[in-house]
C-alpha cells in the first residue's frame, strides 16, 4: 500500500550536493541499562544522522525512530551495559536500513545518579550526565565515545595567596594550618574519549576521575560537620579551571595505562566565577599518543 | 479589501468561555530609552495580552504587534524615559485596539548595563536585567511594574563559623581581622514592585539596592586588589538568601519612605550553591502596608 | 558533636521581615510510581519551601533534602501511586521538621511517556510532562495539585478560510472534502487543576483530555498514510489557541462532573507560530464554580 | 603594588599538558557597528580563549576582558563595520598581551534586526542571529568567519504529494492552481563561512540567501491578504530539511562567484516539525572548493 504513494524522497536529483548529516534531533526515550549491580532506567536525548549522497532529494526519516524502537525492544531480550553499546548498535542498525549511506551517527545524553558519601561517611545520591557517541563507516566498522559530565567545587588559588600577602602585609598572623580565604564556585567538568574495541571504560570510573579533579566534590546533603570538611578541603586544595583538566587528563592515563595512542580524549572545565558574571573555560582536544609525548 | 474576507474571529459563540489572557510571547524589539544623562538601546522580549469575551472565538492578533509598531515609531517624537513607560502606554493602547477587551497586561524584560567601579576605582560595565509589566483595566487606569536583576556574591555565615569553631577546637588562633573560610557563589536577586501615579522609581535605584544586599557585587574586571579586596569584603560580610531578601525590603522602605501602603512588593534570591548541585531560594511577596506594620 | 557548633540560622531577629518561601530548587532524583498496570521510573526535579518567621535569621536547609530522601526510601515499603501523592507526603513531613514553619511546598516537574497509537494502529511511545504541586498549611491540610502538559498541532481556522475565498475569487472550484491549506505548528498545552480529597483525577486521562482538544495529536513513527490521516485531520479540525484553552475546560467539565466549586483550574496553549517568528498564547484560570456558571 | 602580589600563574610546571583553548565566556558587551547607512547598537554574548604551554599554570584571565574593553573603547574613534571585524580585532590584541599564547579565539553571537516587508509591501522590522569567530595564529594571521541564522517556513513536500494522492484516489478533482494542504513549521537555518582577506561577504546578503531558501520567510505583520500569500506561497514552494541546505549553499557559490576554494562553509536547517515532537535536521559542513567539483 505505501509503495503506492509518490516517494518524493527517492526523486533523483543531478548537480546537486551531498549532505553530511540528516535526520532527527531531541528523541527522547526511557531506556533500561544492566550495571554490574543493578539495573538503572535513563531517559535519553537521542540525536540520529546518516550522510545523504548528492542524487538523492530526501533521507527516509521515520526509519531513524523504527531502528531506535528496534533496537529498544530488542533490549528486554538482550541487555545492554551502557548507552555506549546502545549507541553503537543503533548506528549500526541505521547502515542497515538506509542503503544509500555511507555513515551513521548516534548521540546520546542522559542524567544518570550514583550513591556516594560525604566525608563522614553519611550516604547521598549525586546527579551527573551520561554522554555516548558512536560513528558507523561502512565497511569501517564503529567508533564509539563515552563521556562524563560532573558538576563540583573549584576554589581559586591566586586570589587566596593574594589575601594571605594583604593579611601578612598587615601584621596578621595566620596560622599554617587554617587555609585562607579565596571565591569558589560550582565548576562543570567534561570528559569525553573514545572506547576502543575491547577496552573496559565505564563511566563509573570517568565520574571518580572527574570528581577527584575538582578543589573538593558536592554532595547534596550537609549536615555542619561534612560542609565545614568539604570547604576546608577545597581551600587546602585549590585549582584554576586549568587545573581540572590537566588533572583530569593525568588521571586518565594513570588509570587507563593501555589505552592505544589514537584514543581521543577531550576535557573541558567551566566555573561559574562567583566574583565576575561571566564563567571561566579550559579545554584539551587531544590524543593519549600526543599526551603521552 | 481586507473587510470582504471571512472572519472567523468574530464568530459568535454561544455556552462559552472566557479567557483571561489572549495575545503573544517572545516578541524581541530594539527600543530607545532616554535615560537622564544618556540614550540607551535595549531589546526586551515583550509579551502582550488582552482578555477575551466568552462571546467571541478569536483575538485580533495581529494588532497586538501593530499597536508596538505604533508606540515605538512615536517615541522618535516623543522619547519614553523606561520601558515601565512604555509597556504602561502599550497597555493603555491595547485596549483602545481591542474594543471587546476589559483588560491588557504586557511583560517586557531586557538586558540592561551600568558603569560602575571596583573597590579601587576601576571602571567597569556590568550587566544587570530590566523588567516592566503594566495591567490596563478598562475604566480604572493602568497597574504599572518596574524591575531588576542583579548578579552577586554571598559567603555562608553558618559555614563560615562552623569552621571558626573547628579551628579553634584544634587549637589555632586566628586573628580577629582574618576572615574565616566559607563556601560563596553566584547569587541571582530580583526586586519588582508597583510604581504608583507619581512616583519617581528609577531602576538604577533598584539596582544600587541589589547590589547593596549581597555579600559583595560582582565586577568584570578585577586586577589582584580588588579580588582580593571584594573577597575579604564578601567574608567579612556573610549573608544568607534570606539575608539577602530581607535587606532589600529594609531598604527600599528606607529608600522610599512615601510609598503608599498598598504598593505591592516582590523580592527573591537564588544561590548557585558552590557545595550543592542544587540551589538555594527565598522570597517575599507582600505590601508596603504589610512590612510597615 | 554537631550541637557544639554555633547555630547561625537559630539567630533571634528584632524588627525582621518574615519569608514567605525559603528552600531549594532544581534538586533531581530518581522515583518510583506504581501505576495500575505498570511500575514507572521518573526523574523529577523538585523545588521545596516553607515559610520563615520574622525572629529566626536562617531556613534549615539541609532538612528539605533529609525528608525527600526518608519519603523516597520509604516508597520501597509504601509505594505510591503518582508524583502528586509523593508531592502530598513530601508537604506535610516538611511541616513535622520545620518547626518553626507554617506551610510547605513542593513543586515536581518529570518527563513522562505513555504508549500510543498512530490512526491506522501502529503503536508509539510519546513523552508529556507531569507537574504536581502541593501546598501543606499547619493545621488546615494540604492543597494538592496535578498537571499535564502535552504537545499537539493546531492548523490555523482564519488563514484557511481566507485562502478558500482567494481560490473561490480565482475561480477554483475546491470539492467540499477537500481541506483547504493552512500554517500550521506545535502547540505546548498545560492543564493545572486542584486534586480534591478522594477525587479520582489521573495525568492519563488530563492528558487524553489535551490531546484530544489539539487540531490533532503528534506521533513519533509516521508512515505515509498515517502522516497524511494526521494532517487531513488537522486541516478538517482547525483551531485558534482560544479553541484549544475552552476544549480542555469544557472537557474537563464532562470528564468530572463531581468536582466541588472551590477547585481551581489552569489550562494554557501557546502555538510556536510557522508563519511568525514570536508565539501565540490563551490562558485561562478559573475554578469549577465559576465555569458552570 | 600588584606585582608584590605571588603571581600563581606564572607558576612553572614541569611534565604538564598544554591548552588549547583557556578563556572566558558569556560575556556580554553593548557594541556600535557602522553598518552602510546606518548605525546599529548590538549586544553580542562573547566567548575569548587562548592556548595556555605545558609550562604555565594558569593563563591572565583579566587580560581577556581588559583587551575586549580597549577594542570597544577605540570604537568610538575608529568605528568597526561588523561583529566578525571586531572579532578579528579582538584576536590579534589578544596574542599581543598573551605573550606565551600561540593562538587566540573570540566567538560572537548577537540578535539582528532588519528592515523586511510582507508580500504586499506592509513594512516589519524581523529578528535573526549574526554570528562571528576568529582565530589568530602567531605568525601566521587570523582566520574569520562570519554566520547568520534565520528563522523561516517549511512545508513538507511528501506528505503534500500523499495527501494529493489519497483525494485523487478518493476520487476528488483538486485543480492544478490550487496546493494541497502539507505540515508545516518553523525552521531554523544556520550559514557560516570564512570571510577571505578583502572579499566583501555581507550578513545582510547571508540573511537574504538563508531566507530564500525557505518554503516562505515568515514576517511579524501579516494582514489577511499577506498572510494567505506566504501560506500559499509556502505550499507551492515545499521544501525539506535537505533540500534547505542545498539551497543555501547553491545561492553562496552564485552571490559569490570569486571565493577561493578553501574556504570553508557550514550549513544546518533545523525543522520544528509540527507532526512530530522532536526534529528534523539536515547539514553539510564543506569547502568552495569541494562544492563546485
Amino acid at each position: 500500500m505505501t509503495d503506492e504513494f509518490p516517494d518524493v524522497h527517492k526523486k533523483v536529483l543531478r548537480n546537486s550536493f551531498k549532505l553530511n548529516r540528516v535526520g532527527i534531533r531531541n528523541v527522547r526515550k526511557p531506556v533500561t541499562v544492566n550495571r554490574p549491580n543493578k539495573t538503572v532506567t535513563l531517559i535519553p536525548t537521542i540525536d540520529i544522522f546518516v550522510d545523504l549522497p548528492s542524487t538523492l532529494r530526501g533521507s527516509h526519516m521515520s526509519r531513524n525512530i523504527e531502528v531506535v524502537n528496534e533496537v529498544l525492544d530488542n533490549i528486554v531480550r538482550e541487555p545492554v551495559a551502557s548507552i555506549e553499546d546502545l549507541s553503537e548498535i543503533i548506528a549500526t542498525r541505521l547502515l542497515d536500513r538506509h542503503e544509500y549511506a555511507t555513515t551513521a551517527e548516534v548521540h546520546m545524553r542522559a542524567d544518570y545518579f550514583m550513591d556516594k558519601q560525604t566525608f563522614s561517611g553519611t550516604p547521598c545520591l549525586e546527579n551527573y550526565v551520561l554522554l555516548a557517541e558512536s560513528r558507523a563507516t561502512r565497511g569501517e566498522g564503529v567508533v564509539k565515545r563515552i563521556g562524563v559530565e560532573a558538576i563540583g567545587m573549584t576554589a581559586c588559588p591566586c586570589a587566596q595567596e593574594t589575601i594571605l600577602k594583604v593579611h601578612e602585609d598587615d601584621g596578621h598572623d595566620v596560622p599554617q594550618e587554617v587555609p585562607g580565604v579565596s571565591h569558589n564556585q560550582r565548576n562543570v567538568a567534561t570528559l569525553v574519549m573514545d572506547v576502543p574495541d575491547g577496552a573496559d571504560v565505564d563511566a563509573d570510573i570517568l565520574i571518580e576521575i572527574l570528581e577527584g579533579a575538582f578543589s573538593a566534590p558536592t554532595r547534596e546533603v550537609l549536615k555542619r560537620k561534612d560542609e565545614a570538611a568539604i570547604i576546608v578541603h577545597a581551600h587546602k586544595n585549590p585549582k584554576f579551571v586549568e587545573d581540572v583538566v590537566r588533572d583530569v587528563l593525568r588521571t586518565v592515563l594513570e588509570r587507563f595505562p593501555e589505552l592505544p595512542d589514537d584514543v581521543r580524549i577531550t576535557v573541558q572545565s567551566e566555573s561559574e566565577e562567583s566574583i565576575h558574571k561571566h564563567d571561566a573555560f579550559a579545554e584539551r582536544r587531544t590524543t593519549v599518543g600526543e599526551l603521552k609525548r
